[in-house]
């Protein structure tokens, strides 16, 4: 999608160096700086450390990790410690999970020799998959809104939570695909967009990435989608999804489960985009079976901005020695998601629609 | 209540200078600044800029803004004008309005020469009796959590959404009285503290009351709230209102709708305290009836903390020219509230129980 007019997407393989490159998201909406990952270890901290992040972009990042990894040691063993460590990084977004897995199965039979080129390969493959499944998701997704604006014929309010756009993914994003192509399409949408403490990716990125592609948005504190939904402001909600079990439970950004209770309670549609390879097939109940990830407190306590003189400044927001706890994601029960906009299509969030949905992988 | 040890109160009329001093609430926690109010002019922007701020300590500082405004001039005609601008400064809360009624209705038949003095005795009265009634509601509170702790016979783990602590009236506070008198009584408690965006009076506030009286307490973005209440994590939510509807409707700062809505369907009480000064008998929808006060960007664009080297500074966490909407009140519906705590019983949040407080007043 565009920054500046000019059309980026978030991580691409530099055939030049041999390297990848990501867009460092930390720094943004501030700076746009573009990080080189040259190996494992710096996999591991663009991952951790949130430089990449949103489900389906870790899972792309953590596929060309392997790949560095490989160049350092292409033996089975090593791949399969580099992938732990990989899994590690970050607990709850299955996508992880799933591109190493998908790589390690897919290496067994070969030998050493072959290994490197092939995980190169797949990491490309897994990295244009996602941006066909992304702009498919966007197509699916497109004529839910399309039936809002058929019955409303005014302007469609969208609220979403995080961010869930094509930072998220390589392009296109999830939850903002559709409306990135209800805008192309002539649909007028305007988003609210959550802040989405602890670490703002509302207002850093999601908001970041509607005003470079010129589609309205109105930036509100997290508090505030209850209000609006109340009265009559928001037409539907889009969130994406970090994991999704073969029930429909949703498990994403903290405070989703906030917006869906709202949605339910005033009638308005609660649409989840969820790309397949973020649908963990293997669990029937998220809030037993999900590990919600716990982060440093520094991410409540600390937050960073331009200061008087337009400098980036971290300042301390609380009272000092005070305790934060810090978890990154809740679940949403499937009771309260109306519709889940998949790849191949849209689906309701119970276990036999889903599961339709694998022999159609 | 208590700051570094010592006993402190939010407002007082200082005898020897003749004017009305106060805490300036917006440099907490990381400054304590006494501030002087010596006509109506320092008071308007008192209120307006919220140096104090919430429903109960609103009023009573209203009451002394038309003690310094009568000093200045005690015709009635002006006194009416004073009033109107009081109450011009904060729309939602309605003790402002009460306050400022109740005396205008009390020196209609005073001649002037006795009306200075006379507001003066009223304003220190109504202070002495925000007082009161915060040890009241707190109290009647305290058989609440007792009777948690009663079936629990572990630490009672209590969620709060803004400050409707000691800071937020003269003394006590109203959600955290009950709270205050808990822990006197050696009740376990433990405070999971709402970060209330967009002005954190949780952290700045909230936490920094319960830190100063030694009450264990956990700060959590306003995401958060509806997860712990999934995991068991919340017995009791209580929280203040800025007005209150005969019919038990309750608006508060913007996010207690949806606190609410996750405590109902997770089965855990949410109670609101309210002195009867906050509840306006007139109204009988919250959603239709209430003004929602909108309120500056700026609240919601730039954050002030500690920089670095320890200096307060503010800093711009959202993209430049990005729009924010700032609403400031939601509206709980009665439904969703298990209990009204007052000053002066527990009542249901129902016409029927609320309209008895009037012959008890």
């Amino acid at each position: 999608m565009k920054v500046n007019k000019k059309n980026m997407q978030t991580i691409w393989f530099d055939k030049n160096s041999g390297y990848v490159k990501i867009i460092n998201q930390t720094m943004l909406p501030f700076k746009l700086e573009i990080k080189e990952l040259k190996n494992l270890e710096d996999t591991l901290i663009a991952i951790k450390d949130m430089w990449v992040r949103g489900a389906p972009l870790i899972g792309v990042t953590a596929s060309y990790g392997m790949y560095l990894a490989s160049k350092k040691n292409s033996s089975y063993d090593f791949l399969l410690n580099s992938g732990e460590k990989l899994k590690q990084t970050r607990p709850t977004a299955v996508n992880l999970k799933w591109a190493v897995d998908k790589i390690l199965n897919s290496i067994k039979s070969n030998n050493n020799f072959n290994r490197t080129q092939k995980i190169l390969k797949m990491a490309n493959e897994i990295r244009k998959n996602d941006i066909k499944a992304c702009s498919k998701i966007g197509e699916n997704g497109l004529k839910l809104i399309k039936n809002l604006y058929k019955k409303k014929k005014e302007k469609i309010n969208i609220l979403t939570h995080c961010n869930a756009g094509w930072l998220a993914t390589v392009d296109w994003g999830t939850a903002l695909a559709p409306i990135y192509k209800a805008h192309r399409n002539g649909i007028p949408v305007h988003v609210w967009v959550d802040e989405t403490r602890p670490r703002n990716q509302g207002f850093n990125l999601t908001a970041w990435e509607l005003m470079n592609e010129g589609i309205p948005c109105s930036l509100i504190v997290d508090n505030t989608g209850g209000h609006l939904m109340q009265n009559n402001m928001v037409d539907a909600c889009i969130t994406g999804t970090d994991r999704t079990t073969a029930n429909g439970d949703v498990c994403n950004k903290i405070g989703t489960y906030l917006k869906a209770l709202a949605a339910k309670d005033n009638n308005i549609p609660f649409y989840v985009a969820a790309p397949i390879s973020s649908i963990d097939f293997a669990l029937n109940n998220g809030l037993k079976q999900i590990p919600i990830e716990m982060r440093n407190e520094k991410e409540i306590s600390h937050i960073m901005g331009l200061n008087k003189k337009g400098n980036l400044e971290t300042v301390q927001a609380i009272p000092s020695k005070a305790n934060c706890i810090n978890y990154a994601f809740d679940v949403t029960p499937a009771k309260y998601i109306t519709k889940i906009i998949t790849e191949k299509k849209v689906v309701e969030p119970n276990k036999k629609s889903i599961l339709k949905l694998i022999n159609e992988k």
